[in-house]
């Protein structure tokens, strides 16, 4: 595990420098306060999960690495855009996140939905300019504009403010997710095979491990927000119950989440049998995300 | 000039018509309440200036037709969110709209702001779903990505926010039109210049029109914002006073702003020379604009 901890270390931290040299103010900034709303929450820390899985889907199968981290980092101002308006008054109204203050709460509500409006848009700007043949760029595009648009996460945030006080059954509560959380983080691993040469047995291994870590994720994510501490995640916690939203400990108890997130993380390892001992640390990162529920 | 009103009502039809079947409700829409606020907005009529502005300009050039009639789909859906997202109680704070309630007066204001996002990640996946070569594509999503993002429309934007209640100077309010509306129209005719084969010199003539129209187009409605009647509009008029925002005939007076119109119409006209009369059409179209205001 400290081997992982090592490479999610470096690897967050290459991510890092490529955010910060990609929304660096421009000598011709048109608005300098919108890039300072941009900057704000995209580079306020968060674990970088989704380019991590970039990065290590490339690396595993050999891709163009530099072309990987920067579609990473798009899809990181993707998450970082959702966050951004998720947070709204008219959304979640939350006042924290990541320890921080959320975006509207220090420049505006303006400014922020904004913020996220010129994160997503210059995201797409990015992966236009990747140094990748055009034809592996627009399978990139079409990848990700599909799986945070409207049959992606933008229709799973709306299911689920939708599904505030309402009572959902787990196949509902699922479709939920696998849309709000889980098409991102298919979409992220995907851009690293499609950075890459590889055949279709090795796409398809790929992303089912991408279906399975993300609900993974989703039910780590819940536990936290019932057991966590707000210092340590950064947010407040016991936002799920005050929203009254349904979660995998609420549906299936908390031993039966765990239960879900044990088979899940199975499923993903297996997935990757392919791949064999080559595979080592996308397996590291499902008992790593196991580990941190408590 | 009823040539050209035929001309502009047959084009008006051809778009409504794909933009219906690109925003219809597919058989496994994953939120539907979502389609139909991103429908409402984007099918509720509008002059349709910025596709309008493709097709035309991949007439002119004998281009592919069909990915102008796409891609100027994709602009006018950036331009529907952005007029979504500029309607919020927390930017212009809108009620009316193209004689409509505003969308999130209809749907409230969280799916407001996210049928704007959808918008926007729907129109990068027509853009790389287009039928010409990935590298035309590519030269196509990041025109728009750049002139609708930061340093063009977004930026734009918030400039505009920043400069309620406050005097601007006639430079600097250019620079913030040139950004929220010019950029976006610029993009208009590239999209169409991009969709075609093309010399330099015709694509700057063409840079030079769509430069000149962008300031013709502000000014007009400047002045129909001011002179105009709230019911022909399908806006309230004197908004632009309410906000206190600066305008050209603020700025200029009225009959100064008549006149900067009319210098920027004939510019526009004069940059289309090396076309001669095939660009007859584009230059009714300035003539037509500049009859629109009082």
């Amino acid at each position: 595990m400290d081997e992982l901890k090592v490479i999610l270390k470096q690897k967050a931290a290459e991510l890092e420098k490529t955010l910060a040299e990609l929304i660096e103010l421009k000598e011709d900034e048109l608005a300098p306060d919108l890039s300072e709303a941009m900057r704000y929450t995209l580079l306020s820390g968060g674990k970088r999960i989704r380019p991590i899985l970039t990065l290590l889907t490339a690396e595993l199968l050999e891709g163009n690495y530099q072309a990987a981290l920067k579609s990473g980092s798009a899809l990181e101002m993707i998450h970082s855009y959702s966050l951004i308006h998720d947070d709204l008054p008219a959304m979640d109204d939350d006042q924290l996140r990541r320890g921080k203050k959320t975006n509207h709460l220090v420049f505006g509500e303006a400014k922020a939905i904004l913020a996220g409006d010129a994160l997503l848009t210059y995201a797409f700007e990015i992966l236009a300019g990747l140094e990748l043949e055009p034809a592996k760029k627009i399978e990139i595009i079409k990848l990700i504009a599909v799986n945070s648009g409207r049959q992606g996460m933008v229709g799973g945030q709306t299911l689920d403010i939708e599904a505030e006080k309402k009572e959902l059954s787990l196949a509902e509560m699922q479709k939920i997710h696998a849309a709000k959380t889980g098409a991102l983080i298919k979409a992220s691993v995907l851009s690293g095979v499609y950075c890459s040469i590889y055949s279709e047995a090795e796409k398809a291994a790929l992303e089912e491990y991408a279906s399975n870590l993300g609900v993974l994720f989703q039910i780590v994510d819940d536990l936290l927000d019932l057991t966590g501490d707000t210092e340590k995640l950064g947010k407040n916690v016991g936002s799920d119950e005050e929203l009254d939203k349904s979660t995998y400990p609420k549906l299936l108890g908390i031993e039966g989440a765990k239960k879900a997130a044990l088979d899940h993380a199975q499923k993903a390892k297996e997935s990757l049998a392919i791949f064999e001992e080559q595979a080592e640390v996308l397996i590291m990162l499902v008992d790593y995300l196991l580990s941190r529920q408590h």
